[in-house]
């Protein structure tokens, strides 16, 4: 158990380096339930999805950005965690799907992403997760992964940390300060990770055009019928937030005017699923980081704490010394060869001064003792 | 009183350990006052009230999600603390009725929920609570308990952390230390819940579209009534809203054009009487907490202070003791068996030895003390 | 001046402990001038001014709920610190008018409540008090006895607090650091009460609608003439905020588009002044919150450079100790009675012991010393 | 360099003291260049610029209110650090215009406040300064005083600051902790002063309608031409607005419709600068109090280690004390004057005893002082 | 290794103290290529580019102003860390091109601003680009300048915190601790520059008018084509915003009624990628922050343990140091000179007294252990 924290730290860092030296592949799945490998450039695959070079740079591994749901205008990139996706109406690309973090998102999208037969308009009437467009699917794969990749972790280190507090509490050694040491440090990098993506979620949610942007299929619809959005005015509505993420702030009163509105519903309890689920994952993390803090300054009191008693008994031990000392002196006093007159015939005063000058030494040091206590400053 | 921290530790435990092992039942109390308690598993939920599995999962005991209420299209869902109900325009859906902190709420809905016969049109004029619709009544007994089930949990908390911080005060041991740290994480955590359910109510008040969606019996008499909304133009207004809770940033200007808004207003009371309340409870609690950790200010100060007073009297144990060991020195000189030319016949030199050493190692001292005096190192 | 922390704690605690005793009384002040003490229970209030029951529970001192001021249908609820009131177009009802603090309050709406002649229409031509309709004058004598209590408080604070600290930082004893946790513990809970009333002014301040809900005379006046209400639309967009406080976000665009906002106006003259006021009470709490904790960061690294400066000369006292010990064993080693081969004959070697022993013992001194020194243990 | 904090100090205490002391006089300047000093009351100015008495009362030095900047129906009232003035469309009020911090301004506002012909219409074409209205001159001429001010202060503290931290991680002692502490309590009270203005310009940018207040001759200018006012709608769109500060919220949509909006440029432009000025201000006093911060944390660990490193030191000391206090105790046992069996003719003992006793004890002082290595309690 | 922190921060200043001693040189870039070094005072500037003297003001490297993005009617000023621009519709000025960290930036420039051909109309088909206006471009130039250069200079950081704090945890010194005194100093400094730069994205991304005003090609074709602008509407929306940086809140519903704002999303792109970028780097810095935060913690209490540790070890040889006293005492006393009646004859005493005086203390010893154990002072 001592080693689980640095166990995960390494654990960690060799994702990255894992991720680092991977080549540059990528997987296609198509709404038929096809897929294919794709080892090319980036070059390619702005020629393939049409994204931007800066879009791209995005999900660089080597850059590590962080987490960022982004609606462009015919795809949606992703970059949650480990995965990084890029969706499009028709298709999802996959970076690095041979990652073993990877894998199981990959197997997951094999599995649902094919559609029976009920594609072509998006039914609001029954089946749970088919009635929603091919984008939303795969965005709820991901979505759901990267919840669970996260949850798994905050569950680890919770397991990691709660032993290691205590043991630091019972005894505080070098080596229990630096597991918990290295577990805040794990633990504060998980929190900000969590964090950027509950954030990002937020962010979407709170913006009804940013999730309108999100309708891949929806706007291809619309663009590929011209006579619609010709005709009348509530196209152009539309056509300012093409290509775009509207930022936190474009509240936009306008685009509320027409109908087609609602279907931003269907976005909206999906996400606000995954929020709720990734909100009580940081709920976790941060009662974690409270538990430590406060463990730590119970730790610190403590220590303070042990110190004082440890100085009282090292007063009383000083005390002792001084009375002894003095003590002493009356016997050295005693041993000194310097003869003095009444050296002989007063056997007698041997016993007298070992007795009075041990009781002298005895009430001075009841009186340091005593003095300590009525002062406070030693526990009665 | 010194156990009582680590009993309230336990208890909380104890209901979670409890929740865990009830079976998933529930009870369904409708508008005519009777009551059904079902034993059956989530897709019967799912069928019964028209329930997505994503939101039921929020439910779920074992996931501990945060306290959340939910607008959906034909549900009010409710995860607010250990009460977790669904309620529909017509009946309410409560888990795990049988749990001890849940028996009450049970009563309580049993007593308040049948109506006496004006439940017909939503009276503005005369009773107090029956004004409301059905999907109200339940909300305000839920919340009500909710909310007495914290400020009651917070009352306990409060009588439990002023002694143990007093006692902590005038004795820091190792006991009272761990108590007071047992009772700071127990209100941590019940601070975070209450912050919870505060911040969904402020989420509830500043969204009057999120509040339209609660009006469960509203929506369900205008979707009944297909010729007032087919007819004219204000009715499309409303479809984008079914179904979702619009998250903090949809300040629709548009809803507000109508005049059927107005009802907003009778939530709007019952939430914001329950938003003060719990504000007050959350209020408590930070001053508890303030108090806290002021008190460990204090008693960290006091721990420095009295180590200071500790070491200043071992100086002075200190200054003593090298004193002595001079006095000591010269009669140990004087003690060798060394002879010295003048060994004899100088009786009267004992005298003036043992006196004047005596003299300067107690000048000696008083000038250490009165040095460390004039530094300011020991205190007038 | 030491017992005026404990002192004001007292006194705060007999204010709370007197106001649970008073019995639940009220008086009552119309708009002629006339009062009338009335000692009735809560439903004979509720039937009085058209109350809800959870409205009036929050004046409830036994609750000690936050300070709120709440707008509703026909009346505006007060509870502000002790003034806990009911504001009607017509009608002032203070609670415990007989409270010590709250005399003079009721003293000041007597004198200041009664029309001159020119109440009939809210003039806004010339007087400088009489311009405001009957609930404004009310509101405004609240306001100002608030704001001028809890400056007051501020006020007796600071005057505690400057002087205690300045004892502390000059001479740390418990009594001392007793009394500076005991008024900031009442400066804390000062502080939050402040906050809060701040917090209410300037959530009103925010929101035109909920202003707008204050005036009950205009509110009165547009009931009781059906016929301007009637003929054209702008009525109905004054009803939805009829009987609620509509929350932090309601921004409503829709109501800004007629004319009779500008009253709003007066009120946001007269609040503005108070919350100006009630902002520099709060700013002189933060600038003694910050002086105190600028004073016990202070403290605490005075206390620690103490400790080390005592440390250093108790280094001294225990090199000096060793020192003492090497020379006293070279003595003690010359006291055996061990006969040893040139024990006669050699009377000048005793010089030569206690001479070299002796300057030995000091070099060996004045090597630790240096050392000491030179690794910057001690002050040069 | 040594007494500039507490100089420091009493400067600004003088200041508050000498305003106190100062007459209530006030010097009015107008459009033409002519000046006057005024020396009455309160109520002759109040008749003199029509402004209210609560308004008039957050310009009294002796309450001392937090900086604002109100913009009233005829008037703006300013309240900018020790500057206090009031200013009309064609006049400047400022109170005490002999305090020697507000000389200067008002030698600026006569030079720079007298128009050059250009005056009638506020030209958008040349000028740099003379494109403003008379308002606007005197309000910038205030703005850019009291940043220059608050600049000043800080880069006094600053130039204080740092030699005094140097000072105080080099040696630590009382007189440059007590420095340092006055000069963290003068720079929080400046930073809150700072903080202040800054969002009080903050708010104002934040709201175009309270920037349209501050247009004083616009709004002149508009209610003497009642022509064009009584003629259609827009008129009414202002007087909303007339006489109040709305506050953060009233982001209003409907202003925003009409084409007189557009100077509200001018204000913003004049107002962004200074508003930049003062954040830079702000800027720098955050970077000192962080830098101050933590050398405090250094100052802490560095307390602490070193008093680590004294006890090491004294442990060795210990251990020395130990050791010598064993020999001691041989030599004295060998001292007794108990006579023992072979105390004759073993004149070669007392070279053994004093050898081996040496070795034992001087090996008994390497182990513990490996031991301690071996513990990594002293460094190696 | 060692120096690497005061060698950066050496270097930081010599940047600032060159910078301050560079003449005020410019240079202009056009969109033809052409480059032209210009030596002018600030009026020569100010006539160039139609730019206000306030404005300039903010470019003043000797003032420090933080970043700032402000777009004016016709000019774009760009403050943005070392790089001070402005940029026109057909024109880049950059101060001081001689700069060691500018002369990239210029060389970018002509790399990047000439157009090939399709400059006339701003076609968004093809080219990457090139798709971009003139100022645009520009700005994109400096934005990953700046990015890049806070980029470096928090990796530059990064590699020096990480050990820095490793040799710091292993081997607290002065000259560590004064290190990472420094490298904190440092970051926070760094921190404070990129917090500034985010916040100014974030506000231009939260406000499409401040995002439209800085369109300056499209702003001057408007402008030059006054047949479209005076025939209908449309125009006068935009006229209010030019020539000024609407600020955090003119969430203008007005403007987002025409087709133009489509344009908006170009600007929107850009920004947005260099948001997540600095958004990365404030990530970083966070991180690292943080880490040294729990690292100091971590010194902290290892610092305090250790010192416990010592002082347990004194506590055993204090304990010693009594007993050896004890003993030394009981020979000193049978040291003395005086004479005691069974001095003669008792040769078996001497043995006696050793042994069990040996035994006494000896067992002293061990019940002063065994107490210390008990009371958990020391550990088992």
């Amino acid at each position: 158990m001592a080693l689980a924290g640095s166990e995960m730290e390494l654990k960690l860092q060799a994702i990255n380096n894992k991720k680092t030296a991977i080549s540059r592949s990528w997987i296609l799945l198509d709404r038929d339930g096809r897929d294919m490998v794709l080892d090319v450039d980036k070059y390619a695959i702005m020629r393939l999805v049409e994204i931007h070079a800066r879009d791209l740079r995005i999900m660089d591994p080597l850059l590590s950005y962080p987490s960022t749901i982004l609606g462009r205008e015919k795809v949606i990139v992703l970059n949650l965690e480990h995965i990084k996706a890029i969706i499009t109406a028709e298709e999802v690309l996959v970076r690095d799907p041979m990652d073993e973090d990877v894998v199981p998102v990959v197997e997951e999208l094999r599995r649902r992403l094919p559609v029976k037969g009920e594609e072509e308009s998006c039914a609001q009437d029954g089946g749970e997760e088919n009635e929603f467009p091919f984008e939303f699917r795969a965005l709820e794969v991901v979505l759901e992964a990267t919840c669970s990749f996260l949850d798994a972790r905050t569950r680890e280190l919770e397991t990691n940390v709660y032993p290691a507090l205590d043991e630091l509490t019972s005894k505080i050694s070098s080596r229990n300060l630096d597991k918990v040491r290295k577990l805040k440090s794990a633990m504060t990098r998980l929190t900000n990770r969590v964090h950027k993506i509950r954030e990002e979620l937020e962010n979407l949610l709170d913006d009804d055009d940013d999730m309108a942007e999100l309708y891949l299929s929806r706007k291809l619809s619309i663009s590929s019928s011209p006579s619609s959005s010709n005709s009348d005015g509530p196209n152009w509505h539309h056509s300012p937030n093409q290509g775009s993420k509207i930022h936190r702030s474009s509240r936009g009163s306008a685009t509320t005017l027409h109908g087609e509105e609602n279907d931003v519903e269907e976005l909206e309890m999906l996400l606000e699923a995954y929020f709720i689920q990734i909100d009580g994952t940081l709920n976790k993390l941060t009662t974690v980081r409270e538990y430590i803090d406060d463990t730590e300054d119970y730790i610190n009191i403590q220590l303070d704490n042990h110190r004082n008693q440890l100085i009282q008994l090292e007063l009383f031990l000083s005390s002792g010394t001084v009375c002894l000392s003095i003590y002493s002196l009356v016997a050295a006093i005693f041993g000194m060869n310097i003869p003095y007159t009444w050296r002989e015939g007063h056997g007698y005063v041997f016993k007298w001064v070992v007795i009075l000058t041990g009781m002298a030494c005895g009430s001075f040091f009841l009186s340091i003792v005593s003095y300590a206590r009525r002062k406070g400053l030693v526990g009665s």
